[in-house]
C-alpha cells in the first residue's frame, strides 16, 4: 500500500433489510463517547444499568442476562457451548436458516443431534411439538421465535413447561423477535436465550443480548465437561458481569454506551406502544404490496410485523437488478432471500427505529419506480 | 424497573492502564457515522480498506488477514480452534497472564499441552528455545510477543523458522504489540497472530486483528475434525471477508468504521515514527518515575516501551486506594498488577494516541499528588 486512505465516506441508506435496522441519532451519538476503562466503576455502572434494561424487554429476572461480546451468532454460541455436554440429546426445530445453524453449533458442542423439520416460511404446530417433546425427551430443545430467514412467527408460549416436564432446557432464538413483538422469557419458562442488537434494538451490529434461567445457570455450573469456547464459557463471563467483577475479557465499551442508550430509548417509548408502532407499519405495508400485486410469501397466520417475505413480482426479470437500484439509486436496502428462498423472495424489515409509516411510504414509492406494475 | 435510566454521564478518563487506550477524535466520530448493511458494497469495500490496512501493520502479505468479530480474547480462540486439531501436541510458553490463557484454549480445543514456564516479568531466551523446538518437535508453539500482565517485550524473530523446520506452526499474541513495537510477520515467519483494537491501535475494545499465514491456513483447510466454533471457524469468516463474500455473521459495522479510521491515522504517521513516539514517551515517563524512586519491575532488556511494570513505592501502604484517587480525582487510570503481580506492581500503559509527552506529565504530575515522595 503506498498511501494510507482518505477517511470513509458512507452513504445514507434506509435500512429495511434484515438487518441492521435504522439506528437512532442519540443511539449513534452514544457510540462517540469518550471510552473509559472497562474495570471503571463508571463503566460498571453502565453495565448493571445495561443488564437491568435487558431483563426488561427480556421479561424477565434472570440474573444471568448480559451482552455477549459478540454478535447475535455468538450469542448463540454461547448458549449452545454452555448448555450442551457432549452426548446429549438436541432436538432443534428447523424451518429456514438459523434452526439449521444452530443443529450445527450443538453438534460442534457434542450434542446428540435431531433435527425436526418444517417447510421453510411456516410456523410449527405447538401442539404437536409438545406431543414431540413427551416422546423424544430432549436434554436441550431449541427453536428460533423469529426466523430471519423466512419471517415466520413462531408460537412457542407452551413449549418450556412440555421440555421441563421431560427433564430438559428450552432454547429460544429471539435474535428478530426481542423488542418487536413480545418475548416473555419467564412467564414461557424459557431457559436460555439470545438475540442481537442490529434488528428490532435499533443499535449497529457487535454485541448479543443473552439470558439464562437459573435452571439453565445449575446445568452451567455442574458441567462435566469443560465449555468447549473460554471466551463465551459463562462460569468466567458471568462473574465479570456479575459478582465478583473477575477480569475476564475487556468488554467493546463504546459498543455497550450504543446498546444503554438504545435500551434506554425502547423502555422510554414502552415495549407496548413499540410493539403497536411495528404491527401498524407492517399493516400499511402490506396493503401497499398487495395493491401492487405483491404477494406475501410467509404463513399469513404466523408471520413477524418486523420482517416481511414477500414474492418477487412475476413481471420482474432481475430481482438481484432491482435491489441493486433501489440500493443505489434510491438508496434504500431490502434483503433478498436466503437459502432456498434466494431468487424467489425478498426480505422488507421494518424494524426498531425504522418501523414507522413514513419509511414504509419511502419503501413503496421506490419500489414503485424500480418495479413498476 | 420502575423508569428507563437517564443517558449516560460519562467521565472523561486519561487512560493510562494495560488498556483502553486514548482514542482519537476522529476515531470516536468515525464509530458515530451512519450504521448501513454489512453487505452493502459500500462497506466490503471498507472491510477491503480495513484488511489493506491490517497487512501493512502486520507487515505481512498474508490474504488470510481480518478483524475478528469479537475482542483479543476472540482472536487468540480463533487461532486455537482453527490451528489445533485434537491431540496436536502444543507447546505454550507461560511468562503471565496471557500465555496461560492461550495454553487453556489450546487444551480446550483438543490439544495436548505442555507449558515452558519463566518467571512473570522475564522474558524467555530465545536461543534456548529454539534448541527445546528441536526436542520437542511442537505441531503448534504459541508465545506472547508483549505480555500486558508483566510488560515484557518477547524477542521472537528466530522462532518461526526452527518452528518450521521440526513440521510446526508458530502463533503469537500481538494484542500490546502491534503498532507499539515492530511485528513483522513474514519476515519472522509467524503463521498466526491476534491483537486487540485497544491497545497500541487506540481504537475502543470490540474488534481483533488477526492474520494467518498459507501454511497455517492450509493446515486448517485440510482439518480432520470440524473447529470447536462455528463463529470463529476460519473456513467460514474467511469467505465473508474476501472470495465469495458468503453470509456469515453480521460484521460489527461501526466498529470497524473505527478500526478503519484508527489505522488510517497509524499509516497517515507512520509505523517508524510511531514506535518511535513510544520509545520516546517512555523514556522519559522512566526518568520521571526513578527521579522519585519508582523503580521498574520487568526485564530492563526487554521492556515494552508501551507498558510500564512498575513496583508499588513501599511509601504507599494501600496502593488500590491510590490508583482510586488517581481515577476519581485525577481522572487518570493506571493499572494494577495482574495475578501473582497483584498488590505488588502497578502497569502503566502509554499506548498509541497516548504516547505523548504531555500526557507523561500528567501521569507524573498526578503520581506526585498521590504516592508523594
Amino acid at each position: 500500500m503506498k498511501t494510507p486512505f482518505p477517511p470513509l465516506e458512507l452513504p445514507t441508506r434506509l435500512l429495511h433489510g434484515p438487518g441492521p435496522s435504522p439506528v437512532a441519532p442519540s443511539v449513534l451519538e452514544a457510540l462517540a463517547k469518550p471510552c473509559i476503562g472497562h474495570m471503571d466503576p463508571e463503566f460498571m455502572r453502565a453495565m448493571n444499568e445495561i443488564r437491568e434494561m435487558l431483563q426488561a424487554v427480556f421479561e424477565t429476572e434472570n440474573e444471568m442476562t448480559l451482552a455477549c461480546s459478540g454478535t447475535g451468532s455468538a450469542g448463540a454460541e454461547m448458549l449452545a457451548d454452555n448448555l450442551v455436554e457432549p452426548g446429549d440429546k438436541c432436538v432443534v426445530c428447523v424451518n429456514g436458516v438459523f434452526g439449521g445453524r444452530f443443529a450445527e453449533k450443538c453438534r460442534r458442542a457434542g450434542g446428540e443431534v435431531q433435527t425436526l423439520n418444517a417447510t421453510w416460511g411456516e410456523a410449527f404446530d405447538q401442539d404437536a411439538l409438545v406431543d414431540l417433546v413427551g416422546e423424544l425427551k430432549p436434554k436441550v430443545m431449541m427453536i428460533v421465535h423469529a426466523e430471519t430467514s423466512t419471517g415466520v412467527h413462531q408460537p412457542i408460549d407452551k413449549l418450556g413447561e412440555a421440555v421441563h416436564q421431560n427433564g430438559g432446557l428450552l432454547l429460544v432464538d429471539c435474535v428478530t423477535s426481542l423488542c418487536g413483538v413480545p418475548v416473555k422469557i419467564d412467564e414461557w419458562q424459557i431457559d436460555g436465550a439470545y438475540s442481537g442488537t442490529q434488528k428490532c434494538l435499533s443499535c449497529p451490529p457487535g454485541l448479543a443480548p443473552v439470558t439464562l434461567s437459573e435452571r439453565a445457570m445449575h446445568k452451567v455450573n455442574n458441567r462435566k465437561h469443560p465449555v468447549n469456547s473460554w471466551y463465551l464459557d459463562l462460569t468466567l463471563v458471568g462473574n465479570y458481569w456479575s459478582g465478583s467483577r473477575a477480569y475476564h475479557h475487556t468488554a467493546p465499551v463504546n459498543m455497550n454506551y450504543g446498546l444503554h442508550e438504545a435500551l434506554r430509548l425502547i423502555l422510554e417509548e414502552g415495549l407496548m406502544k413499540r410493539f403497536e408502532r411495528h404491527r401498524n407499519a407492517h399493516e400499511l405495508l402490506k396493503v401497499q404490496l398487495e395493491e401492487r400485486g405483491i404477494e406475501y410469501a410467509s404463513d399469513p397466520l404466523n408471520s413477524l410485523p418486523q420482517l416481511n417475505l414477500v414474492k418477487v413480482p412475476e413481471r420482474l426479470k432481475d430481482e438481484a437488478a432491482a435491489r441493486r437500484a433501489l440500493l443505489e439509486e434510491h438508496h434504500i436496502e431490502i434483503g433478498g432471500g436466503l437459502g432456498e428462498l434466494a431468487g424467489k423472495c425478498w426480505r422488507i424489515g421494518l424494524m426498531g427505529h425504522g418501523a414507522r409509516e413514513e419509511n414504509v411510504g419511502k419503501i413503496v414509492e421506490a419500489l414503485d419506480a424500480v418495479a413498476p406494475v
